[in-house]
């Protein structure tokens, strides 16, 4: 899907079905997180007003997101607890920053937003296996919701895309940026076991 | 206004004025600390799941606001920029971090609320004192912007003291406790210099 190099292992989504309390918890902090990501370089990316402005808009929806399913967690008797470390986000981060130190500050910002690309790939993919499972399992409800999310998962893959294209002026080179990058994601998700959380 | 124990200078909205365009960089940026903050809090608050989703909402109203305040930056063409240190927003939080360090961790909780409630109470303040100068100086349609948010702050205010007295479950004790950080919050307000900033 999208970029994405290395598919999901399908039994991902029985494991995430099992454990469906702990993924709705871990789905509430990769929203939270996205929207303070998204506002943190919301704030670091001067001279680039509408990529700032863009990706307020990005924070405005992964909120709203996270209020849904936080509702979701409510009717559940769940609550939010504290974050757990986040393995996959922070190899991502590490090493986009580790390669665009040798690079510029421009390319720092182009690497967050591709970073920022293929955790909304990943969380798409996801999504989708999770709105199947759950749709196969009856749960048409919580099935429409991930199915609803998927498609603005892959909406904001996009956006991330063409805004790291903007910021390089160069949709070649931003494209095959994004490729490095998701060969590294790939071999990332391969890596990682089959634990009950989006990015797990 | 509310608990504040210090009424700002009416120098204040003088300079804000002569520096608007400073004073709307600065509140975008306040508007986005106050988003991750609530967003932060609301990770840290587990046990009370109705005062996350609190917070979560307020969040989203925060961002909603960052979104408009950057529209306006953006029809005057500036941008965000790095944040400036805010010297008054982490004096409070410090302040309240080593008060509550000797209580527990519910009374931290009950602190950063009410350093919230007092952020808000003084952006409202200064909010009515920038609506009121805009509106003599003839731009009513930026004065309409801070009167709806001076209504705004003023109801997060009351939604922060709420919250606390929730978490505490004895209004009269938060009651206390609130004028206490209020007190230093006078203090701390009146030692400020007149700079162009909603906080300065």
């Amino acid at each position: 899907m999208f970029c994405l190099t290395h598919g999901t292992d399908p039994r991902w989504a029985e494991r995430a079905l099992e454990n469906l309390d702990a993924v709705l918890v871990d789905h509430a902090h990769c929203e939270l997180k996205a929207a303070t990501n998204a506002l943190s370089l919301a704030a670091r990316s001067p001279g680039h007003p509408a990529v700032a402005r863009a990706l307020v808009a990005l924070a405005e929806e992964e909120v709203a997101h996270l209020a849904r399913v936080m509702d979701e967690l409510g009717k559940r008797g769940l609550s939010l607890g504290p974050p757990q470390p986040d393995d996959y986000a922070a190899a991502l981060r590490k090493l986009a920053t580790a390669s665009s130190k040798k690079r510029g500050p421009e390319d720092a910002l182009v690497d967050r937003l591709l970073v920022g690309a293929l955790i909304e790939a990943r969380s798409c993919e996801r999504f989708r296996l999770l709105a199947d499972a759950l749709a196969t399992r009856g749960d048409t409800e919580l099935a429409a919701f991930y199915e609803e999310l998927f498609a603005s998962e892959a909406r904001h893959y996009r956006a991330f895309v063409e805004l790291a294209e903007g910021v390089l002026g160069d949709e070649r080179a931003a494209r095959e940026r994004l490729a490095v990058i998701a060969e590294a994601e790939g071999h990332l998700a391969a890596t990682l076991g089959h634990h009950a959380s989006i990015h797990g």
